[in-house]
């Protein structure tokens, strides 16, 4: 039954800190108290931690004037942590990955149909995760199928083009829009309408957040040239290895002559490529990329009324992301 | 923006034919108006269609005194049929199946990955078009993905259990009121929700759709042994030769000495196993078991308050479901 009569007022607010935390109980929760036939599953899920920097994006731009959240921000943070989850199970059975944030990937560990199904289970945790936020009429409309769409078109559109030493930079920019962006800006998005605030000012969060998943995902794709494979924490095989055709490749492609067919033709090593990439200033390029978004972001947070705690966690965000490993 | 304001009075009610007709245009609206990197696939699709029992049910639950529907059951019954196309279409990921209602399955057409995110979109899809419903308070409290994780558990049982030749009935019974009966009962439940009954009531709703999935299930899994291959509409490859253990198998293993040991040590044929199973009355076994759940059936409709259309349309459905094909 909605109950969307009860006034914010009488709800209690949390502290970003105890927020936070909730969150983090809150998914721990979720997965382990799963029906016992999937519950070894998803605990092992637990066992290797993300970030959660959706999390952490969706509950700061939740805080008030007061610096305070309402607390239908944990459900929404933390069904968009489980979608982010589920997201990266079905990746694993898609890309027929090995590892995943350093452990074996569910569908290594326990088969492909496992992970399927797993992966469609985490979805529904995530889904009844939101939806149990009724506290507020805000937070009924938050529409978390529609930004499950557009992810599902940016991986879509990322495996249609797996391969593809012709994908255009316009769009390499639109499949990691959907594939990434679009989940930090539903993170923003969670956040600003929890608040209140005009359609105006939701807006100005929604490309707050397009900008942050833009930077975040440039600045993973340089990673994977920059950062030698000792040191990664992803999976061994770079993005080229499993055909992901990313900025500093593309920009390199249409600078240095013949790597195109080079690559066409097998006769490079992935080392090789590395090293050509880097000479041609492939990861520059895509730095540079991602600066833009930077400085869109910054120029739109300097219109927006924040409290100075909220303002510098946003700051901080992106001066994070852009060097995030 | 919810708009449970909005009181049905003002709503105009359909008929049932016309509101059968409008599930039928909307999913196929919604599978053809796909953002373009996706329609060919859901398009695909549409070639072959089902048989919507499950629409056709919810429809006849929501029929009112006077035989009218609520619009709103257009919306749950389009999406529940797409949520059971999304699992049909993980099914044959996971299945690695070849054909799916006669033509090349998804997954073997497009290959795994555009199966799987296919899939995905296609539950987004089904969550979109059920969440889409806020004419009436009632459909608000449709918990879709409460369905949607039985569905996931029975899958996931089902799986874990493949080719276990000590499966109990008990536990068969179990797993196909995950895997089928629970899509059965939301479809009963969305029907009877939005007629504004009383809890006892929908409960009953509820119970009969649960009965009308087992039996649909235990039908589906005699066919399997009684059916010709030829004449079969099913993939060619039978249950058995999947490791799906069913109620006919395992009814003659609990009598005919012997046989499991057989079957382990694969020393029996497909055709050889089908007769034994025959012989040993299996199917006769599981029919029963159906017949228990049809005369539960019976006798809860006996309890409801019905117009005669509405019954005669419910009993059509319990009778056809005990000889699906």
């Amino acid at each position: 039954m909605t109950n969307a009569s009860v006034k914010p007022e009488n709800i209690a607010l949390l502290s970003f800190d105890e927020a936070f935390e909730k969150v983090n109980k809150l998914i721990l929760q979720k997965l382990s108290s799963s029906p016992s036939i999937v519950r070894q599953y998803t605990l092992y899920l637990t066992a290797s931690r993300g970030k959660f920097i959706r999390a952490v994006s969706l509950l700061t731009c939740a805080m008030d004037a007061e610096n305070r959240i309402n607390p239908d921000a944990v459900l929404i943070a933390a069904g968009i942590e489980l979608l982010h989850l589920a997201t990266l199970v079905h990746d694993d059975v898609i890309d027929d990955a090995e590892t995943r944030r350093g452990v074996a990937s569910l569908q290594k560990k326990f088969g492909r149909r496992t992970a399927v199904i797993c992966g469609d289970y985490i979805l529904c945790l995530a889904l009844e995760t939101v939806t149990a936020c009724k506290r507020t009429k805000e937070s009924l409309d938050f529409p978390i199928s529609t930004y499950l769409t557009r992810l599902c078109m940016g991986e879509l559109s990322q495996h249609i083009n797996n391969g593809n030493l012709n994908l255009s930079i316009y769009r390499y920019l639109k499949i990691i829009s959907g594939k990434t962006a679009a989940l930090f800006e539903a993170s923003f998005f969670g956040g600003a309408i929890l608040l209140d605030k005009d359609s105006k000012t939701i807006s100005q969060y929604q490309k707050l957040g397009q900008y942050l998943g833009m930077i975040y995902q440039l600045t993973d794709d340089c990673n994977d040239y920059e950062i030698e494979k000792s040191e990664a924490a992803k999976p061994v095989q770079s993005d080229f290895e499993q055909g992901v055709i990313t900025l500093p490749l593309i920009y390199t492609m249409q600078n240095k002559t013949g790597l195109r067919e080079q690559l066409a033709s097998g006769t490079l090593n992935d080392s090789e490529l590395n090293q050509c990439v880097l000479e041609n200033n492939g990861p520059s390029f895509a730095h540079m990329v991602s600066e833009k978004y930077y400085k869109k972001a910054l120029s739109l947070l300097d219109k927006l009324t924040l409290s100075d705690e909220k303002r510098s966690r946003l700051t901080f965000l992106f001066d994070k992301s852009c060097s995030w490993k």
